[in-house]
């Protein structure tokens, strides 16, 4: 994908001298940004545009392309990416608009250039997009004007979803003080997707964080499993949440599972930092550039007390530990203080110094000495006589921090000329919100106390089981009884059961399993059965169960015409126990997720679940559980006995493996699981088998 | 208090000609803001500061000063205080630190200036601060350099507990392009606090909107009354917010009673905004600016399709609606598309319009023929030729927004000086983050939607009952007949009980009551009686009834020694029904508290609770219910018969009532309440009476 990002020639389809062509901003963005590669121009009138001549045709370039740049009507880019294929280019970009993303003729034209592009083994950015810019070798492709002298170079590259968020992500990186590497506004990804930019970027040697900008995740689970596996921080602004939760519906789990959630938990176990906006993204870009913060110990220095106070609530909100400082260290700060009137203590507040130089020193020795995992300055100054220092504070600081491999975040208060000023002159971040300097600090901690786990989703073949193929054979609902052998197959415990047809072995299997039982009639048609009336608990004699029985099969009729279908399952009655509901689902772009919560109300009214991508680690397991804040009822609440909180694990660890061995499973529901203080067995599950696509 | 904003003549204490002489700092604020009035300085040693003599003492003054400002050590700050008094100077502001936020010591100092204070009638700032500012008249009294070129005048007031964050508040403030108008760095309101500066600046004519910044809120009941009782809108940011909720620990409703979660309830309850961040504050009062936003409709309109994603999912998350916008309207604006490659629909993508002069007719066009309640514009352009139609464009916006009185979020995405110069041409304000105009815009419609719902606390005289006086007469936990007679007397609905002490009078109560009847040794030492074994429930017949009486004296001899103190309640059996929680405590700052959830787990593991400042309005009962997540099992959940929702309601009123009526109840929980179809009854209930201090 070199030939993308480090072409040598590019051709740029589509210019001409009218003063409102939009191909010709093309060709000015690479003048100003000092492209220093061949340009070549194709139009369909003869002319030059910014001092290059116009030729007619694709075929009238001279061999040898790297890359062509088609903005044209969508209508004649077919033809275009054949003459291109033609002429032996192999790389594109399109931004045309007016495929996909607006009628149904554009799909039609979108998947003709698709074919195109493989028929001439074309790869291809876009169509719909204002495509790529790197900033080392000033390829800038974009159409809309851009101002070079708004754009840095610097270590954080950008894919994005959005032409304009592109653009944004260029002026506010640059503007923080760090710079952009490369930026590709991605638009339909006929071709190119964010899984083949961002494998692209990991190994790219002037990318050291990358931020994305999605509105829709199709490829979720390739994407994180790729991010997951990185070593360079990645950063997701994902938008189009309500209606992407809007579009999709399931039944019970399913519709528990708004998508954003899933969403929310994949990136978690990715490692990768989720941001809700522009700014944010950019507070954390800057924050991994600063050396790791490797714990929860943090130091404020402040010299406002309020600031200080401000600065303390946000490092508590982010989970960070305000670090005692040893009392020789405070005495001898109080020491140097000008007046006697502040007791220093973390947050330090330093605002009893006026001294800048002294100021200064205190804040270097308390790198060198403290041993802070993090450092945050909020730095409160004015300009005139406090500007000089506080640019010389900052440089210092930018040194020390890289040599002690040490953590710090700037964050200063001041005329905004002045800040800009401060940034021209460390290698530091400039942080200029309290609140986006302790978010920084806290994701550049969070790699490293909550690294990645997401593991690669192993092949189903694995750990597949022969006896589950009978069951997973036919699609739709599961009977009862198939859901229970399918559960039971991956070691979930299941109250023991027999399904019977007549009133003799009703009463026997009752006898063998032990009174009391339950009877439930079994029907594929109703899938949540305790709202028909085809079960009956606590039957504890066989009088009871008989009439029981009776009824049931009564009940029956209403399902099945024929006699010989209507079966009815006897199942050990548990009725001591916690119930939690334990689910799993498979979600269209991140695969296998398994659910945890309580019953009843806890799920259905609160809302309050978990959910983790498959396949689980134990750790990751108890932390479902631990998530959930109804779990604390596990744990024993007014003298009820406590749950085996131990065998929810392993029965989330089962549905994991479950999940990932048979991908026929749709959607699958053990609840309850009744959990009691030795373990925990299944008494009602349901699953929905629908075969993959081949 | 005009003579601390408008003073004709200011006396600076504790200048002198040294470098680094704090006070001095004081003269050349006022030089450089261009205060016009009398400036005269007092020190120790004779010289002059900034051109003006120093005299050597507080007497030597010329007669008439309005307005003393004493930045001295704080041993010698009485002295000069009592010397003002002589000298008829009856306002005065005190920035010396070292007082009571320092020790001991320097509280009794503190106490010492109030005192002398009071003697003189001398009304005063501070002291520990950095005081006031009025960008009116150019007093600008703070001892730290602050620029007066990055200072505007403009609407927005603000009162700081803290001089640092007042600083950046101006800061701030101005470069938004809103600008400040009075300042005031309240320190440790010792004598004026912050009800005071609010009074003022509700009344002033400068000042639009206030916005506070608070670390303690002591007088929390008259701050927010007043709030409430204001036109203006009031912002404020509360800080301090971990180590409040710590410090604070009551049993039960108090200790769930997070103390945040009532500042959150009390600012909502008053109308006023809290704001977590400084750029939220300034974000709000740039809304706040705007003409109101009176309803949900938003317009968005935008030149990037990724920012108009950004954009509706924010408004979506305030609760926006996407306002529908008329077929013809949207196929004219089509039909001026340059090229036919976006759908137009809300929001309204005119990525596909490259003439700015058509774009800004479609933006005039959208505020004049569609009715949004608001409309959020995210303007992408970059500097060159788009530079001067965007700001031709924001002029014209800005003065169309006040001409149509409708409210126009502009949100600007360009380079930073660009956006600088845009802000300096037109009279809207200039947001730069899509979720900061979202939220501004919020902020101003729930003044509308949701206004200040806070009585005032009546006298308690007006609802006082002649029967509760002797139930109130002993300090300490009430008897559980007490706490029931308590609730009973303010209309809220208990189970039938009574208090007897020999078999006979039990059996003949069960008999009068109806079986089943419970029975609870009552005694003043246990607050939960369940915990103890003093409850006897669901006794069906005598015999039940006398052996659980017989076990229940043997239990009671734990607590009181003497046979004739020894009181069982018999108490009609209520089982039927919803378990909730009806609670009331007194908050020290904001007052009378009455709190509300579901019984069990809800309120004690799952904290969903919600409160409320007393006295309760019908409305704001109702809302409590809602808030809380479980009442959605009161309607009837999977076949459970629904409560009787509007009997919980009455009781919050009552409840309200007894707490307005009763200042000596310090904590009462009414726990449960069980409340069924027609109906609810109280079964248990405590308090605590505590004698105010007089």
């Amino acid at each position: 994908m070199d030939k993308i990002f480090y072409p040598e020639s590019v051709a740029v389809i589509g210019a001409s001298e009218k003063p409102d062509n939009l191909a010709a901003g093309i060709i000015r963005n690479l003048i100003a940004f000092g492209y220093a590669g061949a340009v070549h121009v194709v139009g369909l009138r003869a002319g030059q545009v910014h001092g290059i001549p116009i030729v007619a045709s694709v075929d009238a370039l001279p061999d040898g392309i790297d890359l062509a740049v088609i903005l044209t009507p969508a209508a004649t880019v077919p033809d275009l990416l054949a003459a291109c294929g033609r002429k032996g280019i192999r790389w594109a970009v399109i931004e045309s608009g007016g495929f996909a993303e607006f009628s149904e003729a554009g799909r039609e034209l979108e998947e003709k250039i698709s074919a195109i592009a493989r028929r001439w083994g074309i790869r291809f950015v876009g169509p719909n997009c204002i495509s790529v810019i790197n900033m080392e070798n000033g390829l800038c492709l974009p159409f809309a004007r851009i101002q070079a002298e708004a754009a840095k170079l610097g270590p954080v590259s950008v894919l994005a979803q959005s032409g304009g968020v592109s653009i944004t992500y260029l002026i506010l990186l640059s503007e923080s003080g760090l710079g952009a590497n490369k930026l590709v506004s991605m638009g339909n990804k006929a071709d190119l997707d964010e899984v083949d930019y961002l494998t692209y970027l990991l190994e790219d040697s002037g990318t050291e964080v990358v931020s994305l900008y999605l509105e829709s995740i199709e490829e979720g689970r390739r994407l994180l499993e790729l991010a997951a596996s990185s070593s360079k921080p990645i950063i997701v602004q994902k938008a189009n949440r309500g209606a992407a939760s809007a579009q999709i519906a399931f039944s019970h789990t399913a519709a528990l599972a708004n998508d954003e959630r899933i969403v929310d938990t994949a990136m978690r176990q990715a490692g990768v930092a989720r941001v809700a906006t522009f700014d944010e993204a950019v507070a954390l870009a800057q924050g991994f550039s600063l050396p790791p913060v490797n714990g929860d110990d943090l130091l404020i220095i402040s010299r406002s007390g309020g600031h200080a106070v401000v600065a303390a609530d946000v490092a508590e909100a982010r989970d960070f530990r305000l670090m005692s400082v040893p009392d020789d260290f405070l005495a001898e700060v109080r020491s140097l203080f000008r007046a006697d009137v502040i007791t220093p203590t973390n947050p330090l507040d330093l605002g009893a110094i006026f001294n800048f130089d002294l100021y200064s020193r205190i804040v270097e020795k308390s790198l060198h000495e403290l041993d802070p995992h993090a450092l945050l300055l909020v730095h409160t100054y004015s300009a005139g006589p406090e500007a000089e220092a506080s640019r010389r504070l900052a440089r210092r600081l930018g040194e020390l921090s890289r040599e002690l491999e040490k953590p710090l975040a700037f964050c200063a208060f001041a005329q905004r000329d002045e800040v800009e000023a401060l940034k021209a002159q460390t290698s530091l971040p400039i942080f200029t919100e309290i609140e986006a300097a302790v978010r920084a600090l806290a994701a550049s901690r969070d790699r490293r106390t909550h690294p990645a786990r997401l593991l690669p989703l192993p092949s189903p073949s694995g750990d597949r089981l022969d006896k589950v193929e009978a069951l997973l054979a036919p699609e739709g609902v599961l009977s009862l009884d198939a859901a229970l052998d399918l559960s039971a197959a991956y070691d979930i415990p299941v109250a023991e059961w027999a399904v019977v047809q007549d009133v003799e072995s009703v009463l026997f299997a009752a006898g063998a399993i032990g009174y009391p039982v339950a009877l439930k009639g079994l029907s594929a048609e109703v899938s949540h059965k305790s709202d028909a009336s085809l079960v009956k608990l606590d039957l504890t004699n066989a009088e009871e169960l008989q009439d029981a029985f009776a009824a049931l099969l009564v009940a029956l009729r209403e399902y099945d015409a024929d006699p010989s279908s209507r079966r009815v399952m006897v199942q050990q009655m548990v009725s001591e126990g916690h119930e939690v509901i334990v689910g799993g689902r498979r979600d269209p772009s991140f695969g296998p997720v398994v659910m945890f919560g309580l019953g009843g109300i806890h799920v259905e009214i609160l809302e309050d679940v978990a959910f983790r991508l498959a396949p689980l680690v134990r750790e990751e397991a108890e932390r479902m559980v631990d998530e959930v804040q109804g779990s604390r009822l596990l744990y024993g609440h007014r003298g009820q006995p406590p749950a085996d909180v131990d065998s929810i694990v392993d029965v989330l660890l089962s549905m994991s493996r479950l999940l990932v061995a048979c991908p026929e499973i749709e959607e699958i529901d053990v609840n309850p699981l009744i959990v009691f203080e030795g373990g925990g067995a299944a008494v009602d599950a349901r699953a929905i088998v629908r075969r993959q696509k081949t």
